[in-house]
């Protein structure tokens, strides 16, 4: 069971859902293809043609009304809530949350997610993303570090095209974890009058120098691998050593010692095989470097660099002052930080809490308690089930 | 202001003392050399000369019994108090408490501080080491690699061989910070009737899962800079850009964001540069690496990688149990940990203080409180410096 626990966390890409019983009737899903063209970034910069998945759960009503979109953190993808096929091993990573019957209920709500921009999982065959791995039609070769900088408020305008071309005008509810939540928030601050409600799970609201210096780390051994050839390494050996350090480092930037130390319970400090040589690791250290690797094979080191970036710039509004920004806010807010995140931290949540108070907002603020660290906005979320079911429904 | 409290604690070696008004005749000191022969480490190995530098402040009375050592950090040299020459900069890193008068009266205590193996800083010129950069007088070569892996244990013994070089039989106190607290609490295990008083600051008894994986991100940008050539670097182009990685993590995995983020006051998250191009870094990171490849440049890479590995082996007595190793101190215990040190945790810390209360020793804990995280305790242990005198005399 802790092995189980431990490579969950490090896969950092599964619910809670996975350990508990009912495992009866999965809710399968299929991954659809939204293709949208001349999409002008942020940046400035126009893409000629953006392709990118998504999926969704329950029916859109008549009226399109009953729509919640869930957007996805760093390391993640579309894939919230159920299943692609019967015999997947694992349901989508908030599939405790979504489905008929659950908190967000499919019965009731029409669920969608799309993969983002610059999706790191490029080699995850059910990915479907628009980033430097795609091919640019200008050249007929892979963008590379031609692609340009995306942002978050890039991540929102590309799901307002599909939601656009579906005819759905208002939202029900936006509700994301981590990367997710700068989305959410992003959403209700740029388009406040077509979102109802807004979920904002281990998130924050603008990044600190703290937090861009930190996913820095997360971006310097891909540079540093000599495969990595200056982003140009499309038809040669993949930077994967590179990638495999940065997988590393986000496992467990986004873990907490409590879950971690409790996983490795075979752990032992006194390694032989590390005191007799230099040359070999401690095993502990190898296990996760195996890990990393196997991690490491469905990501595009690029498309890692590029959403560093677009978090690295994140500021909800895109703009200097960040209380005008909230000010716009018009949806009902529930933040939920997690009360044991090293990563965004809670003491930055509970300072947008009382920002929005100020500001005249309704907004409510619930701790998610576990021993995950940032993880429990994905692991331990079940316990804030009625909650979120009370917040759709008020 | 800002600006230097950010310097001091990126270079990560010096206290508040260089902050405090009285720089008036500084106490000079002089970097002294150590040579013992046929040092046979923990894994077994012999090495055939070991030199290490050291330096003390007072004087050592006849008895023999007012020694007080001090251990030092991983980033830091036997530089504990005083300067080199009047027109130092700064004084050593704990001279705010070590000097006349002071918390620890070099008036009253002989204080002594010597460079460990493997001490990261081989282009310091006032360092003097024994490492993987050391001439292996077997080949007349750099040892690289087949240096032997050293640990916590061996540097403490290199410290007993040069106190008893001195005829010092026993110590009034050891004390260090962090890996020096590591040495501290060994020394009390080892050599338990020869050790009065410790004083473990920022530290830890062992190292936990959490603690192993954490170092070994450290360890990780330098075996991926293609110049570290496993290590055969030394008559070729050093692996600077994987020690700069190393040092950002150091830096930031000893801070904490209160202070962080209050001496980058002109952060801006909205940057135009890094908008516009992936291939140029927000500001915020490039003057980062900039200050990182400063540092990086004052560093042997191997020492690092050795560095790492003897924090990663480290537990109390070197044994299976930890228990059974504590059972073995005598000395009166002060244990100092930063209630914000996000690197060594102060809940670990009052655990061994619980462990240590169980097993009947004599031991006090008292949490150092500050904004620097891990750093505080260099930079705000200024207010335990009456405890630490008391502690002293009692």
């Amino acid at each position: 069971m802790k092995t189980t626990l431990i490579i969950l966390g490090l896969l950092f890409i599964y619910s809670n859902a996975a350990l508990s019983a009912d495992s009866s009737t999965p809710m399968l899903v299929e991954k659809q293809l939204f293709t949208t063209e001349n999409f002008t970034t942020v940046s400035g910069e126009t893409i000629a043609k953006v392709d990118v998945g998504w999926e969704s759960y329950g029916t859109l009503n008549a009226a399109k009304d009953n729509v919640i979109l869930i957007t996805h953190y760093f390391s993640g993808t579309s894939h919230a809530a159920g299943k692609y096929s019967a015999d997947d091993a694992l349901p989508g990573y908030w599939d405790v949350l979504i489905g008929p019957g659950k908190a967000i209920d499919t019965n009731k709500y029409y669920v969608i997610s799309s993969d983002t921009l610059v999706n790191a999982n490029w080699h995850d065959p059910h990915v479907i993303t628009t980033g430097p791995a795609s091919t640019n039609p200008a050249t007929g070769k892979p963008y590379g570090l031609d692609f340009p900088v995306v942002t978050i408020s890039d991540f929102v305008n590309v799901q307002k095209r599909l939601l656009d071309s579906l005819g759905i005008k208002k939202l029900h509810a936006v509700m994301g974890a981590s990367m997710g939540s700068f989305q959410a928030l992003e959403w209700a601050v740029q388009y406040p009058e077509q979102v109802e409600r807004l979920i904002h799970v281990i998130g924050a609201a603008t990044m600190d120098a703290w937090t861009v210096a930190a996913l820095e780390k997360w971006a310097l051994p891909i540079r540093l691998d000599q495969n990595w050839q200056q982003g140009n390494y499309y038809d040669k050996e993949r930077p994967l050593d590179g990638v495999a350090a940065t997988m590393l480092n986000i496992t467990q930037d986004a873990m907490h010692p409590i879950i971690y130390n409790a996983s490795f319970a075979d752990f032992n400090v006194l390694d032989q095989g590390a005191l007799k040589d230099i040359r070999t690791l401690p095993k502990l250290s190898q296990t996760l470097a195996e890990r990393a690797m196997a991690r490491a094979k469905t990501q595009d080191a690029n498309h890692i660099l590029y959403l560093v970036r677009a978090s690295q710039l994140f500021s909800a509004g895109m703009q200097g002052d960040l209380k005008a920004a909230l000010k716009k806010v018009q949806a009902k807010t529930l933040l939920l930080p997690a009360t044991n995140d090293l990563l965004l931290r809670p003491e930055n949540v509970r300072t947008l809490h009382s920002t929005m108070k100020e500001l005249g907002k309704d907004v409510a603020i619930a701790e998610i308690e576990g021993g995950w660290g940032h993880l429990d906005g994905l692991f331990s979320i079940a316990p804030k089930a009625q909650l979120i079911s009370e917040f759709l429904e008020d």
